[in-house]
């Protein structure tokens, strides 16, 4: 099923409505955007969702999705399957709502992560009657596990970002003279030709000692023979965030940098080999961080393994030493070790994949082998 | 002065310290990245600042910003005249530290309009002995006037659109048969070349009867003989939001495109004449609607006439039916109105301005003359 498709979110609305059911709750107020979009399908800019929880057959036509009068026309398209309120208070408008059904509505829900204290004021009032319950995270629950919409948008994301590199590389885009900010851009460029609406976020081009900065932002710096350039990037596609890096060379690699790609390289490989359902996320961390370690170069890995992937960059599961919990089949991870040499230079090689049952699906495929411009 | 000096920085801490003993608070609790970045320069993804209110010399010396690990260089660079704390929950550490001195700190103040309830109380365990008082709004209050250092970065912003757009003119990029999605990115694209960071949010380019589309996002139409081209757009230079809206005619216009040109041109005049030290935001916006409401077209202008406009590309003053308050010298705000028909299409003109005593000062250069391309 494709992304968008009114079954998939109908089915999302069901899962949740079990977590309501859990918490003892009779109706969630989703107001983050992104679990709105989750669980509707919209796109737009101001939106609120009132999820009733009931397992009964009118849990449906409870459920009452508002948003104001410029998403009139997308609201009708993105979101038939719905009541539609048109309101520009579009939270306080449904909780006004729950609060002239206060019987059906007594214990709601509302998301306390993203709530603003005097939007709880706002929502309070307009709720009269209606126990408004700290509820974080729920939605957030659902969305750790991706499902097969969502696994496809991230594959079309992915691969707008391995066709925009492998085009950039054919077209001699990585070269000597050349600035960082021109190889960003020219990158995001053809990743809007292969079908993204923008880059997952701002593009990192590092060249030289800049590679190694793990968050460098590119400059006006030109690349220069015998540079180490990291790219650390990802296209966006039906809301989804591809993410990928790769470290290149320009002309022939020193014996240094070669020895220290073939070591992030091997971390990279235990790293994603240790990612399989059941395992500690902190145990897949540790996996490919002992290889750099045992390289004596434990210091220089500067963060974290990676990190969930979603309709956020950086999503649940924390791949990292202070992560907590194990891996379930159908997250997508990103493992992502470096090694940075301050004032020298640093690689860093990073996989977007989704946990399965035997081994993970990597839906980044651009080479890992070291490449040599 | 340019912005990013420590300087104007510095004098803005120093208008925020009288609000806050308007407001009876010995310290404020600045958590919104916008409003830290106005009030030290700080431009990355995680910052707060602890803002002591006593009016005596001490008063920088217990003013503390804190960010994380990753930005260790950068707040050394761009905050070198405050105290810097490095922790990751900058938020809690900093009210940690105004528990921790509670008796200087006693009533503090936090921005409820965008802590969350959930973050609230974290702050609120952090901060042992400390009241933490609701106090919305009061950077935004600032805000509302530029200094010479934001008007300068408008300034900026509103040239390299002016420029963008006089070179897509120049290369033929408005030509029949280019899609919209096209022409937007080539727009951005050249407002790249001319210094911006990247549109200041999403280009709107909407041709023949999506011009009638208030919001309308580009799309793979191509551009015909005869269509209405309305674009919507902006340059972002040092934070700051550019926005302005021209509409052309591809060809030689047909009469009722001409007259409908004529009209909003008039309408935007009369709001343009209207922006002046004193007058009421809702006088400002029926003088340009007066315009089109006497030519019979009221219904088919669908939104209000503008809005303040610089860190973010939406803030206070709203110039609208609903809007309250007068202007004030050193906002700025953009005079926008457009006539919609449905099915048709529709013209918008948008000029950004800055208040001033007598004249208001025009930042966006373009012509509005019909451009018939």
């Amino acid at each position: 099923m494709l992304p968008g498709m009114p079954e998939s979110h109908a089915l999302r609305r069901v899962a949740l409505r079990e977590l309501l059911r859990d918490a003892n709750l009779d109706a969630l107020l989703v107001t983050d955007l992104l679990n709105v979009r989750y669980l509707t399908g919209f796109t737009g800019s101001n939106a609120a969702l009132l999820v009733h929880g009931s397992d009964s057959a009118g849990a449906e036509d409870r459920t009452v999705f508002c948003t104001d009068g410029r998403y009139l026309t997308q609201a009708g398209e993105q979101v038939p399957d719905l009541n539609r309120v048109i309101e520009r208070a579009s939270a306080a408008a449904l909780a006004a709502k729950a609060g002239a059904e206060a019987a059906a509505y007594r214990r709601t829900g509302f998301e306390s992560q993203t709530v603003t204290v005097d939007g709880l004021g706002s929502l309070t009032s307009a709720a009269e009657g209606v126990e408004l319950v700290r509820a974080p995270g729920l939605v957030e629950q659902l969305r750790l596990i991706k499902d097969d919409s969502e696994v496809e948008a991230l594959r079309m994301a992915c691969a707008a970002a391995d066709r925009a590199l492998a085009e950039l590389l054919a077209n001699d885009g990585l070269r000597v003279g050349r600035t960082e900010i021109d190889v960003a851009r020219d990158l995001e460029n053809r990743m809007r030709d292969n079908g993204a609406s923008g880059p997952s976020f701002e593009t990192i081009v590092a060249s030289g000692a800049n590679s190694a900065v793990p968050h460098h932002r590119p400059t006006a710096k030109a690349l220069r023979a015998g540079d180490l350039v990291k790219i650390d990037f990802g296209a966006l596609v039906d809301g989804y965030h591809s993410d990928m890096t790769r470290t290149m060379v320009l002309g022939s690699p020193a014996d240094w940098q070669q020895e220290l790609y073939e070591l992030v390289r091997s971390s990279q490989a235990a790293g994603r080999a240790a990612v399989a359902v059941g395992a500690e996320v902190r145990a897949v961390d540790a996996a490919a961080r002992g290889v750099i370690e045992a390289a004596g170069h434990g210091e220089h890995f500067l963060h974290g393994l990676g990190h969930g992937v979603g309709l956020e960059i950086h999503e649940a599961p924390s791949l990292s030493k202070a992560g907590a919990g194990r891996l379930i089949a159908g997250m997508a991870v990103t493992v992502e070790p470096g090694v940075y040499l301050s004032g020298q230079g640093g690689v860093r090689i990073e996989d977007t994949l989704v946990v399965r049952d035997g081994e993970p699906e990597l839906l980044t495929l651009t080479t890992k082998e070291l490449v040599v411009v």
